[in-house]
């Protein structure tokens, strides 16, 4: 369905040597080496494969070799879900709607982080209960008004699943067309850490106790409400959850099934995937489950202070940027780790050589 | 000496109020909320300070109040250590002037980091090997050519202890006078983490084998010469070691002792300072020594690569913004914290509240 190329090992030691020539020692700038390193490898790929793209060759020891991050664009989709009612949020449904006005509006969080950092942000309605006023900036990729309550029934139709594959690699195609080379997801929707957590519990193959936390903030009942309500849905489906599509149908959401698409779509485009916390990585896990080469094209941005986050992340093998005790969504995590990778894309294309700075490299 | 005033907790309430009056759960945005509310605190001691700059009032709940970053510096001081003839460092003092020219020519990592983040970068000659040539834009403030070896006498004199603060002194001034409220700290000096182990060991009071580590990537035996140097200099200067000005007479640095002066006076004129990695955190310690109030101008930016700096933390009981296995020092550390504390502010004084946006509020 995507075709996604793998990302390329080919000229790792050439990357690696470019950054040990710079001036500091072995290892030294931690974190930033690796993601030059993996940033590097994407762009090899991509310049191999795009001869439009303004690098002039694609060996990177060559100084005019430079790694670029482009016009980085974050999305924000959004999604209700019949689950709520269920009472496993501290908000209603209602609030979906109202926060959706609140991120056309530029007031929210992720507005001001886009702002700050100079991320272009849009905001997708993928199926909320109260359509946002046709004057509002949000982009229309309904699904529906709101989910099936999973554990009742399936989340939502095959039909439903497909139609939303369709919208985000549209989207995707979109963002790619202004030259665009690193994406983000954020999500807002009442109710979905638990359907996230649902979705944990299905691929981890773990206990229900393991993946259910306090979301944005809930009681001790409303907790043990969560883990009744995934126990249930989980019974429900069991013969059902075969792969990662089935499982976006039984107990998954709207927005959730148009992230995981979209990180399917963008690392067929050969963009940066930025992963925001505990709702983007349980698309994560559903993409690399559709096609694992999308793996190579991710970033981890944070860990977030959702309980089951970190248990995500060490299943995934992957160390994330940044652990501020963020658990807001909406891709605050994602918006918040650009400077740090433009940091590394600047170490790489312009710290000096040992060579250029004559100093004794001594490494 | 330096007259600090305690960070205020008066209009603490008014402030937590203001942060959990915006349209997010109660505390979702994590370490962004607590630098906020430090910040904000720390710049209603400068309104109320400071009548001729231009924050309206000091109601932190009114609108017109708005946090600002103005004009961020970085200084880094570079110094020799007598201690590197004893082979403790993988490269010879030679390398610290060689950096520094590499500073003064825009090229090493924290120039890179610099540029990016829109710091103003200063460097300092504190008293290196061999200096610098003029026509290049370092600042003398030299307190000698080199220290003297600490496991054989005090690395420098009083007087040159008293003349590290003079200069550190004239330089926040200066920094100041261009309407900068935050600064940052950075070193480079050959030999430098064999100083802060000793430092960190003199102010801890714990064993020499927990306070050392590779520096920037020495071998085991290197590590054993650093451990038995540390051991002997604490032994020489065991009945010298009374207060933090004795300690850097006796086991410090011409860049140490700089930056520990440098931020007292910077904490004096009410300004954020950011702490870098494991030297600059000696220094931190240092300054908290010779006046507590300090400390709540401080945020630590990262936990280095460097295994003493986690304890240091610990023992400060103070939470790192950044984890990036960051270990080469110059102030990158510092330098790549900014954007989070830009992010701070900007939520701050930008983000919509629960009243503006019309979203119910049920935190």
């Amino acid at each position: 369905m995507f075709e996604i190329q793998a990302v390329s090992c080919e000229h790792s030691e050439k990357i690696q040597a470019k950054i040990d020539g710079k001036t500091k020692p072995l290892g030294a700038l931690g974190d930033l080496e690796l993601l030059a390193k993996q940033i590097a490898q994407i762009q090899l790929i991509s310049t191999i494969a795009d001869t439009k793209n303004n690098i002039l060759n694609d060996d990177p020891t060559d100084t005019q070799h430079k790694l670029q991050l482009v016009s980085p664009h974050l999305t924000v989709f959004a999604g209700d879900h019949g689950i709520a009612s269920e009472g496993v949020s501290i908000a209603p449904s209602d609030v979906t709607s109202q926060m959706v006005a609140n991120f056309a509006n530029g007031g929210a969080a992720i507005n001001v982080l886009c702002r700050q950092f100079g991320w272009q942000l849009s905001v997708v309605d993928a199926g909320i209960l109260h359509p946002p006023a046709a004057s509002l900036p949000v982009i229309n990729q309904r699904l529906g008004y709101i989910t099936q309550a999973i554990n009742q029934q399936a989340a939502m139709t095959e039909a439903q699943v497909e139609q939303g594959f369709s919208f985000a690699l549209q989207h995707i195609n979109k963002i790619k067309a202004s030259g665009c080379n690193i994406v983000a997801f954020g999500e807002m929707g009442i109710g979905n850490t638990t359907i996230a957590s649902a979705i944990m519990a299905a691929i981890m193959k773990v206990p229900v106790s393991d993946v259910v936390g306090r979301g944005t903030g809930v009681s001790d009942d409303v907790v043990k409400k969560k883990q009744q309500v995934i126990e249930q849905a989980l019974a429900l489906h069991a013969e059902n959850l075969v792969d990662a599509k089935a499982i976006l149908r039984c107990i998954g959401g709207f927005e959730l099934v148009q992230i995981t698409a979209a990180m399917l779509a963008a690392a067929e485009n050969n963009m940066l995937i930025i992963v925001d916390g505990f709702i983007c990585t349980a698309a994560a896990m559903l993409a690399i489950e559709l096609n694992a080469n999308v793996k190579g094209y991710m970033v981890f941005a944070h860990c977030s202070g959702e309980q089951g986050h970190q248990k995500m992340l060490q299943w995934l093998n992957v160390k994330p940027l940044l652990n501020l005790g963020l658990r807001l969504g909406e891709g605050t995590g994602a918006a918040l780790a650009l400077p740090i990778l433009q940091a590394a894309v600047a170490f790489y294309n312009d710290m000096a050589s040992f060579v250029d700075a004559e100093v004794t490299d001594v490494t």
